[in-house]
């Protein structure tokens, strides 16, 4: 980092099915509650970064900069950023650069979505927008079908069995039970995920996230302190196409981002003690993992193994109920991810946590390593 | 800014009815002729951002920051951003704040827009929604039915005719003819202007630039050197809704942009020279060099009835041809008048010129004042 930047204040909507609410009323309370935590003044804020993917499509709203900014009495310079789910780490890691460019001093970054203002089909249908237009979508694929093809490779490298893999959702949903914010607080067992409708083969319903309407915001500053600071802000990609890549069990960008996150923030992995990381489907989470180096390729089950058991690890994961648990609204996601680690952080008095977001299937990663100065 | 920015490569497609073509063709026509034009070498681009609006709904192809680092052997790190038709300048901001974080060294900026693989019904919709949804959309206003009102609210204002807004369309038109990336490349006299089509009074067919493909690429960097030296960037924000105005005549936003650059590159305003500005309607060429500065309030006009009659002016305005003769795929525009500028400034032995683009009526704007070091 060229300076420190600090988490001075985040805020978010419940995550779910808000049949009664709009893009605008989303962000504008993640927004006020990012502000009245941040203890600033809505003045206090000069630049706006919006994350968003589907809105065009969902909402015929583009433009969100514009939008939020005008949610704000001084109408500060917006934009907005995509990088299809993983817009809003994409979305911090621009907030960083204007902030260490000195073009802005306190830089409000929010991410939202309004996923059921659509039909399941107009929304899948968009969501396929992540992936490549001329190489992947015309075989047919949606993304439960192209990490279902993820899966499959999964268990034939690594003999993964489907007992095994319905852990990862149960864990989720047992943590976001203990979440206000969450769309699911609901008990799910491991017997229930392996029964529940098939969706793409070996992947069922219980293993993927829903479609989610929420929004979550941050208030990122230089000027203004807090406990909570950034350590390191990383961006890589990857190709889009999954039929260009030379494997489908490990996410290179993932792996490229962490390596720098950890060399900027100056840390090994094992002192990172808090994790969220990016369970768009239950597989995810194995590979997640094994790319950002939490376990060795194939054995990623073994922390969810033992957590779902309540044995003691070094390394908290998704406790927040991760996307499953907690909904994903595809670009609200990442900046929701970095709110968690701070509050994590703090009521637990750890130094260390990680936000691990991605697009498509992983063909943009951000990785966000936040520091408790107060640990 | 920070540290010195150089603009070290540009390079774009013809703009126009690309049938043929597809995103990812001209995005990669557009990149390879920058790389060219640059002598560097794809490895050289440490960074990609992208601008871009419309590609999901034209082509259901998010995420295309990750399909341009595709295109590159090392896959840099990418997003894509977007502020409707100003995409392009809150891109090369986005750029500019990477290289002054030092996060990059070289970044490629790439705008792009494949607007005619879309009906003309389904691009108009797509397009009404750099306007706000909830606010501006449900009374039925089309971008043409917007600049129509404020081109009455002119008129009523400052007097201004129908056979003088003409001789803006016939300006840019007789620019366009000299340009080999144009869309139009004929004569199109001032009567004719005034006698095509109605389409949203006082607003004729030839006052309003066209649905258009086409892409363009700048290459920005800290590390490798030109004679054009990038010296301010700025971006500046109105409220969404044109219902909460103040005025329809004069857009805040430019003002303020324009202020900020011109006190980041500490010049005074008369030391331009060139200049490309966002006239997507007539009417909009008009109320910019008002805004900017170069005309008082409703003597816009002044400034083209002298270079129509060839008269000489300190100001060269719209030489390229502007969005009516070049066409105007939306977020490709930004970067095309910066890729202009920087050729009219090298051609003419000029100084100083200015990139001026926004999107929707003005929410967002985005100005980028470039210096010849060999003038």
């Amino acid at each position: 980092m060229q300076c420190d930047v600090f988490l001075v204040g985040t805020g978010q909507t419940r995550f779910g099915e808000l049949f009664d609410r709009s893009t605008r009323d989303v962000m504008e309370e993640a927004i006020g509650n990012a502000i009245e935590n941040s203890g600033l003044t809505s003045l206090d804020i000069d630049m706006v970064v919006v994350a968003n993917m589907l809105a065009e499509q969902t909402n015929n709203q583009a433009h969100l900069g514009s939008l939020a900014s005008q949610m704000l009495p001084h109408h500060p310079p917006a934009l907005r950023v995509e990088a299809a789910c993983g817009s809003g780490a994409v979305a911090l890691h621009t907030a960083t650069a204007l902030l260490e460019s000195k073009r802005a001093e306190t830089v409000l970054v929010v991410g939202v979505e309004k996923m059921t203002d659509a039909s399941t089909e107009d929304v899948s249908t968009a969501l396929m927008g992540a992936a490549d237009s001329e190489l992947d979508q015309p075989s047919g694929l949606t993304f439960p079908g192209i990490f279902g093809l993820i899966a499959q490779r999964y268990m034939h490298e690594y003999g993964l069995t489907r007992e095994q893999l319905s852990l990862v959702s149960a864990l989720h949903h047992r943590n976001g039970m203990r979440n206000p914010f969450a769309q699911f607080r609901i008990e799910v067992t491991p017997e229930a995920v392996s029964q529940s409708s098939p969706v793409a083969d070996p992947l069922r319903l219980l293993d993927c996230s829903p479609i989610s309407d929420g929004a979550a915001a941050c208030i990122l500053s230089t000027l203004h302190r807090s406990p909570l600071r950034l350590a390191a802000s990383q961006i890589a990609t990857d190709t889009l196409s999954i039929a260009q890549r030379a494997t489908l069990t490990s996410f290179s960008a993932s792996k490229e981002a962490m390596e720098r996150a950890l060399r900027e923030a100056e840390i090994d992995r094992d002192e990172i003690k808090a994790l969220e990381t990016h369970d768009c489907f239950s597989i995810a989470a194995l590979i997640n993992l094994e790319d950002l180096g939490f376990a060795e390729p194939g054995e990623g089950i073994r922390l969810y193994e033992a957590l779902y058991k309540g044995r003691a690890t070094s390394l908290m994961i998704n406790r927040s109920g991760g996307l499953k648990a907690c909904g994903h609204p595809v670009a609200a996601t990442g900046v929701k991810q970095l709110c968690d680690i701070g509050k994590q952080l703090i009521s637990e008095k750890k130094q260390w946590g990680i936000a691990h977001n991605f697009g498509g299937a992983c063909a943009s990663c951000g990785i966000h390593l936040l520091e408790n100065l107060d640990a």
